[in-house]
């Protein structure tokens, strides 16, 4: 059966977020690159803690949270105007090379395109405002709603809420392994681009495809 | 006011997980280290997204999960066998080199001990016997209660009801930072053993003390 949505994880999925690195060079000369990584760890595995304590705060604060911590990890002791500089960066997110090529080819499905994100409402609408994609992404939908984060079933909840849709009826992609596994555990069908040919995860049955890009996704769905 | 009952976190706090890379090494010359990291993430990644997944299974098959994972990480397609190898030596799991003189000086203290834990029951009751533990420690808490791991509120919740005391009369030690912050956030007064002289994490009120070894401890509350 042909899925009648497609919804997209959107940080890792669409937008890179190893492209906040150069603002993070610029503003750490020399320790951009451990940072940023040693970051994104620290807001995932924030936003699984949060979720699981209970206690939630909305993602743009886990990112603060995330950069501070990082920060502290590589011994600096950063201002307050450079965590803000090298913050604001997510707001200007980059697109992957595939990502805009490949919703244009998906447009011609006819089926709505939704995101579905851990994201803030006002830090997807700034990506998505800034990577022009306004017109081409129908719903975002943003964890802020429910108050945790994935892959809580509450929030891939939201979308079939959204769109009206059965949940077998949604396709879900992620480039995330465990949003993968947390969206096949719900029951959406999932396609997984497996940007960095990561190994599976043990989590739960395996995605209905492992791709390596967008652009095949296009492909195998057109 | 001084602490009615001390509760041990077991993995990382009172046995060093490190302790497995002999064996890691034996059956993977040269990937030892890496797999030993890679498996200590992952068997931690594994407990919040499977915990927020709603699809609990017990530690000892998140140690194999993540052993699994480690093992594809780099490369490699190991036999039952070797798994199952590697595996058991965490039933054998050996306590840090402060461990056993720390917990002889504050048994002197007149309380009971415990450990509260992610680990099963069985991996917890062999890694105690084997450290000879057994009389030290009064009570061994395991969260497969309440299947849910750490640092979900219902597993602390699990120690004041065993003991019979208030939160507020525990005194809770962990060497890992997120378990500190979650105990903390439940409401325990929080000892926070910083082995690896982290950075402290971004979830809750700070710890009551961050002191650098259970050594260190035994004088504290001397």
């Amino acid at each position: 059966m042909p899925p009648k949505a497609l919804v997209f994880d959107a940080y890792g999925t669409l937008f890179d977020v190893r492209s906040v690195l150069s603002r993070c060079e610029e503003v750490f000369p020399g320790q951009g690159q451990e940072i940023t990584t040693l970051w994104r760890i620290k807001q995932l595995e924030y936003s699984w803690l949060r979720s699981l304590m209970g206690r939630y705060e909305d993602f743009w604060r886990l990112t603060e949270d995330g950069l501070r911590w990082a920060c502290r990890a590589v011994g600096l002791s950063p201002t307050e105007a450079q965590l803000e500089q090298v913050l604001q960066s997510y707001l200007t997110i980059s697109p992957f090379p595939d990502t805009l090529p490949a919703l244009a080819k998906l447009t011609k499905l006819g089926l709505p395109l939704a995101i579905l994100s851990n994201g803030s409402p006002a830090m997807l609408e700034a990506a998505v405002t800034n990577a022009a994609l306004t017109g081409t992404i129908a719903h975002v939908i943003s964890v802020d709603e429910v108050k945790i984060f994935k892959p809580h079933p509450s929030v891939y909840a939201l979308a079939p809420a959204r769109l009206g849709l059965a949940k077998e009826e949604i396709a879900f992609v992620s480039s995330n392994g465990w949003d993968a596994a947390g969206a096949k555990a719900f029951g959406f069908e999932v396609y997984w681009i497996n940007r960095m040919a990561a190994p599976i995860e043990e989590l739960s049955s395996p995605p209905n495809a492992v791709i390596a890009s967008l652009l095949e996704l296009a492909e195998l769905l057109s």
